[in-house]
């Protein structure tokens, strides 16, 4: 059973659309079109038109959209309406940064619980964050009621540990270890690979400078840029 | 001008066809197709053969790709042939985990400096990386030879953090803080938005587990799923 509804990217700009309107809202403006948001944040305001409509009709045509009522709505539609319990695993400097990321606080999530397998570690605190053995993962999962997990965990040990996390019952999942992972269709299993990132970094530096849209065959010939469907 | 010559989507699918096949080598694997590397690693084989095409004739019908030929022309392509160095800007824990994050490691990047303005910090080591003043950064870069800036500050601090980083004439630049930037054309910029992904997770939460492809509107109306257009 699938139950996604709508494409990943669509609720990413959802996000974004959401963290724009906050933004607004601090700013002290209470309405705002399409052509607004879009030029103020550099985005897409047919794209913005277009994703909000999935959902209903938000915005009055030439007023733009009242800003509350539609983050009101942002809000519910991405499930920020209720809170979210995680936990992280791997207690390095990663799952550290993690734990006390400014970006838990803006949205629904809390850590509460991290998660390691060395003794050294098991026990202490971050903060108010309690490492606890991973042994222990499902009774902790439990007990603190953790409906998201993170793996912050060396490539070589993510699938064990993602393993772990199936068997506790947990379906949404954040993964910062940079290797495929197999994940049953019920989970939603969230890659942030840095090292990819990092790669298209590469790529834009490998450029010549004089590009225009063409690509050099390595056998030298040249052919004009293919848009590539996804 | 426009440097970039194809989707960023297909980059990082090159990256992830790189890992796999460096996974493939280190088990003593020489030669796969795509059908084959599609069905290990969860990947489609029709879009592997689609982006490879796009750079010349790799494999042979009915015989596949050499590995050890293709993992030199996607390392060429990604430009994983160069060294990059890399300077971090923020000594908070982000900063701290990125510094030693061991993806850095198995990709063309070494962080050569961190950069903070606070006092307490500036001169101390991460390991055999030494934190600098944000006033010396034009200094620093040019000295290490830094082609590629991280920005790990809290989001009030990025935009400001961005215009020392361009001034410096870096190009390549990865931005972990969850607010909008604006950046010039000929600077490529990669955000690393970790709030949105949390809100991707948080939406797939908030779904009922009786989904089918339908959207419920605000108004109670039901209707099917859209494929949307990207």
């Amino acid at each position: 059973m699938k139950i996604e509804k709508i494409s990943e990217l669509t609720t990413n700009r959802l996000s974004v659309y959401l963290r724009c309107l906050n933004d607004l809202t601090a700013a002290g403006v209470y309405k705002v079109s399409s052509e607004r948001l879009a030029s103020q944040y550099s985005l897409n305001s047919a794209q913005i038109r277009k994703d909000l409509a999935n959902f209903g009709e938000f915005g009055v045509r030439g007023v733009g959209y009242h800003i509350e009522h539609l983050r009101e709505h942002l809000k519910k539609i991405l499930g920020l309406d209720r809170q979210h319990c995680v936990g992280i695993v791997g207690a390095g400097r990663l799952g550290m940064a993690l734990t006390d990321y400014y970006g838990f606080s803006q949205t629904n999530f809390t850590v509460a619980a991290l998660f390691d397998a060395d003794n050294e570690k098991i026990g202490k605190k971050i903060g108010d964050v309690e490492i606890f053995d991973i042994k222990d993962f499902a009774r902790v999962v439990k007990k603190d009621k953790i409906d998201v997990a993170v793996i912050a965990v060396p490539a070589e040990h993510a699938q064990s540990v993602l393993d772990v996390i199936k068997k506790s019952g947990i379906k949404a999942v954040m993964n910062f270890a940079p290797t495929p992972l197999r994940v049953s269709e019920d989970i939603k299993l969230k890659t942030i690979d840095l090292t990819t990132s990092l790669e298209s970094l590469s790529y834009f530096l490998a450029q010549p400078k004089n590009g225009n849209g063409k690509i050099v065959k390595p056998n030298g010939q040249i052919r004009r840029k293919e848009s590539i469907k996804l």
